[in-house]
């Protein structure tokens, strides 16, 4: 259903976080630049909750990258100095394994038998990646949003395999707003008839799903600029004979985007990643969110935030730079104006671009 | 299915602003306090979307109203003096004609065959129930949220039937997240397959409801509340077996609200209250917010906000606010710091109460 451009697949039986055993597990990924003789120059990267690990185009696939314009020769994550990974998240369906992989032991798709999934094995994953392709210790860890979440736990995990960590628009863990949200999207997805307890052919919950990514992109964009872009601006189309069907242009957008992400995620896939970023709390490694952060070791760390950010709101952000700073990390905390709220990593350029930049030619 | 105190049945056919005609109008209403011989003593109240016209327990029906702290003896909306009256909305399906109701034509329920419904036609409908009260004009009109709408509805369709507009946590128009959102619930309604194009028996699209009731509770509130309020609790109970089923307080808190609505409220009705709000547009009075707002001749007006609500920003309420000062209108605006969100005005009796109070005794 996937492709993905490579595979490393982990050495011996992965044990999971909250239980179970995954026999074989296989991280896809992709790179950019070279490796030095060093292996110094490695930045890795982990993803939001649905990209794969296209960050950027490459002569092997020279289709945009879901952060293009952040990663390239020149760029902010510079490919002319360094070596960049990024990889799939343990548990989604873009080549990693997952809820839709098959399970060797049974010869069918783990779906709902897939064990409980959390940040911490998505890091563990990524990190057994990295080794497996003979680098020790990244320069940097870089994460928005989920990859945010991941980036922290790799870093409190493997205080030694980082030298620095770039959290963007994540948080030590998620609060109510934030966890009602995912809540009322996987119900959406599970009370979808065609999600059939997991055990869906093809698209499965489509209707599900739609709702799903709806409410999502509620999330990750802000109202203000919604106010800007849409107003209440008619859509192109209007069907009459649709009395509750798309009016304004809002809907029309909402609607674009959802028919463009249902049947590129696979829905049991976004079950598990969307719990894993609700359980996720920093507090339970070692009693807080101060005990769990002390457990990092990087000597430098970037955290930005969004002020438009209500998934993550901003103050997440200040607590993760305020602890990190008070434990006498070198702690550059960047509270941004985007206006595109959540997801302005992915857009924003002109106020990203200089802040990732500036921090990684720096250390 | 609902039941209703009193009625009043409309005199002719009613006929709907965007076409259609109702052959017959029931709407229900309540009343508190004494009518003076005068008839000058009474007010008005248009409702939310989806109570009914019970704000308040009386002789007749001791049960608490959905604005109990609010409307009695001696309390903001004073029944001592005032002689208050609250009507079901058109369209709704707590007494009034709505789409839940047999159309006397065919003998069966409107359904989808019930008009395009407009905010215009709920105002329209309540003038006509009073007016049939022989009440030709009231001291005020109130409304929160849709209520509101209609309040400003009534006060520009009627400009010589009510002498004072209170407007609480309402808008002139939707922007686009507020359009969203309703948008996404209407889907969540439409896609259950119980609810079948709308012609279901029962409860019809339990699952549909109880998501769109979730959504529009996420809109009720804030995250600021919620954060204090909830924080990451586990909920009381977690069953293991539901490997995606409520585990965080603030899910068994959404659960245990949908349930209560669902069953309570028709889901026809509701996409049709649902769809009026977001077309709702003072504009289309006029050409402009002003020239819409122009047409109220209402001499005094209190325009109430809240500064957490994110489905009516507080600066839609300075903008009904200033547009109407402007025009030589007596207004009092009250920006709240309430913390609940939309739905303060069911819960901050603190700030609420004062406000309207003083407002109602003044004018």
């Amino acid at each position: 259903m996937y492709k993905a451009r490579k595979l490393v697949r982990l050495p011996g039986p992965f044990h999971m976080r909250h239980g179970g055993v995954l026999p074989e597990v296989d991280v896809a990924y992709e790179t950019w630049g070279t490796l030095r003789p060093a292996r110094d120059n490695a930045v890795l990267i982990f993803t939001g909750l649905s990209p794969g690990a296209h960050a950027a185009s490459s002569a092997e696939d020279p289709t945009p990258g879901w952060w293009e314009e952040v990663v390239g020769p020149g760029q902010a994550i510079d490919t002319d100095r360094l070596f960049v990974i990024c990889v799939n998240s343990l548990g989604s369906c873009h080549g990693s394994t997952g809820p839709a992989s098959v399970d060797p032991r049974t010869g069918k798709p783990y779906r709902l038998n897939f064990p409980c999934l959390t940040i911490e094995d998505v890091a563990a994953a990524g990190h057994a990646a990295v080794r497996e392709l003979g680098i020790e210790r990244v320069r940097a860890v870089v994460g928005p949003s989920m990859g945010g979440m991941t980036a922290i736990a790799y870093a409190m995990q493997h205080p030694d395999a980082c030298e620095a960590l770039v959290t963007i628009s994540a948080a030590c863990r998620s609060l109510p707003f934030s966890l009602a949200i995912r809540s009322i999207q996987r119900e959406a997805i599970r009370t979808d008839p065609e999600w059939n307890g997991g055990d869906y052919e093809g698209k499965g919950p489509v209707n599900g799903m739609r709702l799903a990514r709806k409410l999502g992109l509620m999330t990750y964009r802000s109202a203000k600029e919604w106010r800007e872009r849409f107003g209440r601006e008619r859509a192109g189309f209007h069907d009459e004979e649709q009395l509750f069907g798309i009016e304004f242009e809002v809907e029309a957008y909402l609607e674009m985007h959802a028919q463009k992400f249902v049947g590129t995620f696979d829905p049991n896939c976004y079950l598990y990643l969307s719990r894993a970023m609700d359980i996720f709390d920093v507090a339970e490694h070692g009693g807080s969110l101060e005990a769990g952060l002390a457990r990092i070791k990087a000597r430098h760390a970037l955290v930005i935030g969004v002020e438009t950010d209500f998934l993550f709101p901003i103050d997440q952000q200040a607590e993760i730079a305020q602890i990190l700073h008070k434990q006498g990390r070198d702690v550059k905390f960047a509270p941004l104006t985007s206006l595109q709220g959540h997801d302005s990593f992915l857009v924003d350029m002109e106020r990203f671009c200089p802040v990732i930049g500036e921090f990684l030619d720096r250390i």
